[in-house]
């Protein structure tokens, strides 16, 4: 249990109207939770105070051997005016998971719930209400460190800034268009792809910018070996429904496992559609696609929830989805996950945490 | 050409005696070098300043998508007083393979290379005198946008800081104890692996402190595809004479292509010793310890010029070469290329630049 000191911002700005249009992760509320770690010591100090910026030595090591880690989850007011997270515990044991991957110390995971409720419980009137928005939550630690060896870093910042989001789509849920990506590999089995850590997106910018200058949103990576198989999108894990079966690649340690993943397997389980963890290549799912038992492809992640698919190019080949429509097992996931996450859908698989 | 503003300290910091033992990466000089860069203004604001801490937004990409890169490079005072830079422009030329890679934008060579001298020329009298000392210059660049988008940022900080370093091997040249790592991996073909970026260095923390544990130095990477192709040791690329040739991994794609490294090849060509850049299985050099082929090997980089190795431990198997001594063309490349870099020995192959 921390003992969180909290002190109160003398300069609080102005919350966004209800009828303001929100984007995402461009405006941050009046506070910031901060927890420091250093060897011997462990983790002490933790503290909301008012937002600011983060003052460090050039040497620091964050800047140089990228020691840093992060995790994203939402918080969301219900019609009755609770606070819900959803599925923070997840979260944190992805959290704790990253942290051993790179060498960071772990945190216990009630400490870390206990550090997001106090930060979103001070800045609660900064949560929105409109349909499809939330505050968005960002934990992120990193190495202090002022030294140039390479090494893990003998002190750390955990911090935690909240940002009130729009909805993903501002015209309601959108099929996107993916770029299959063929040069460019994301990780390998035995590198990070598994931690949610800087160096997989630094990775992934080279082939976002190519895609987008041709036309599509985001990337779809293939396996670093054999360059066939199915990894993720960038921002998302992805989903395929071939001739009444859900499949998704499986967890293989250089996937991210997406919370938004697991609990789109575990509704379709609840709801007897058949679901498979498993290798898939890309030709497997041009076959799919060509002889017509590819029903719906989508991606899942926390910033968009459920991002329908309409759309893939993999060099010359290109494939169409539902004729570029939304399937009705993506609009069922995403009315369920955000109905739960909003309190307007009962919550039978105890997935929220009232703050 | 830059025009560099130049604000002096008025705090000068007590420069280390010449007597006092130094270390790596621990002390910094009076001055550092800063240029912002916007998109739409580019680079801009060149300025040498006191050495001070980077104020930056708790949402800055750098501490939260890895968009960070680095360059290392050393300076010497010769005998006669003069201050050498060694082969900056390959170092330049690197960083902007780097900054392609992670699309960050790149920094016209001879404006770098300005950069450089101007703050290499501020703290001059920083850079120790002392048999294997030198002024260790650490450029590099961090993403600043306030804004949790993944996409390349559109501002960024570069910076050069300067610190006074020890010999590596305070007693001499000595032979490292390697770890071959067969369950991570550090990189692979369409990563960033050949780039000088903080991701492939958190990558690797996890071996380094197993293979520390186990008494070991360093650890030397395999291919991410087979496991069985040598790569680079974490800080440096390795070299292996076997019966008379001299043979390292070709650049594939996910090794740094090591500035020391490009020298060692050339001064072996230079002394008509075959040399070889190929992929080369670690089988093959158990086999050539084995049959008594294997004469020497050592390891390159910035930071301990040359490293030979005593040592190598591949999960059940160990090899000892030299008898864990040091070869001669191993203690010749350290004395030529150190010999070089101080102005002992005639720069024949223009490596040097004068600050």
């Amino acid at each position: 249990m921390l003992d969180i000191r909290f002190e109160k911002t003398t300069a609080p700005k102005q919350i966004p109207g209800k009828e303001d249009p929100l984007t995402f992760g461009t405006i941050f509320t009046d506070h910031m939770f901060i927890m420091n770690y250093e060897t011997g010591k462990g983790w002490h100090d933790a503290r909301v105070v008012p937002y600011q910026p983060i003052v460090l030595q050039p040497s620091a090591m964050v800047f140089h051997y990228g020691q840093e880690m992060f995790e994203g989850l939402k918080a969301y007011k219900t019609a009755e005016g609770k606070t819900l997270l959803f599925r923070p515990d997840k979260n944190i044991e992805r959290a704790n998971r990253t942290n051993e991957r790179i060498c960071i110390p772990t945190i216990p995971e009630e400490d870390f719930l206990q550090a997001i409720k106090a930060v979103v419980k001070a800045d609660e009137a900064w949560i929105p209400e409109k349909e499809g928005t939330s505050l968005y939550i960002r934990p992120f630690i990193i190495a202090t460190d002022p030294f140039l060896g390479v090494r893990p870093s003998d002190t750390y910042m955990f911090i935690i800034i909240l940002s009130p989001v729009g909805a993903y789509y501002p015209e309601g849920l959108n099929p996107v268009k993916i770029w299959i990506e063929d040069e460019y590999v994301r990780a390998v089995k035995g590198g990070i792809g598994e931690a949610k850590t800087g160096g997989n997106y630094v990775a992934s910018l080279k082939s976002q910018v190519k895609a987008h200058d041709a036309g599509y949103s985001q990337v779809l990576w293939l396996d670093g070996v054999e360059r066939k198989y199915i990894e993720e999108v960038g921002a998302m894990n992805i989903f395929f429904k071939i001739n009444g079966t859900v499949v998704t690649p499986m967890l293989n340690g250089s996937i991210l496992p997406g919370v938004t993943r697991d609990s789109v397997i575990a509704l379709c389980k609840e709801w007897g559609i058949p679901v498979e963890e498993k290798r898939i290549s890309i030709d497997d799912i041009f076959e799919a696609a060509h002889n017509g038992t590819l029903e719906e492809v989508w991606g899942t992640g926390t910033a968009a929830v459920i991002s329908p698919v309409g759309h893939l190019r993999w060099g010359e080949h290109v494939m169409q989805v539902q004729d570029g429509g939304i399937g009705p097992v993506s609009q069922k996931l995403y009315d369920t996950v955000t109905g739960i996450q909003t309190g307007k859908v009962e919550d039978t698989l105890g997935w929220t945490v009232e703050v």
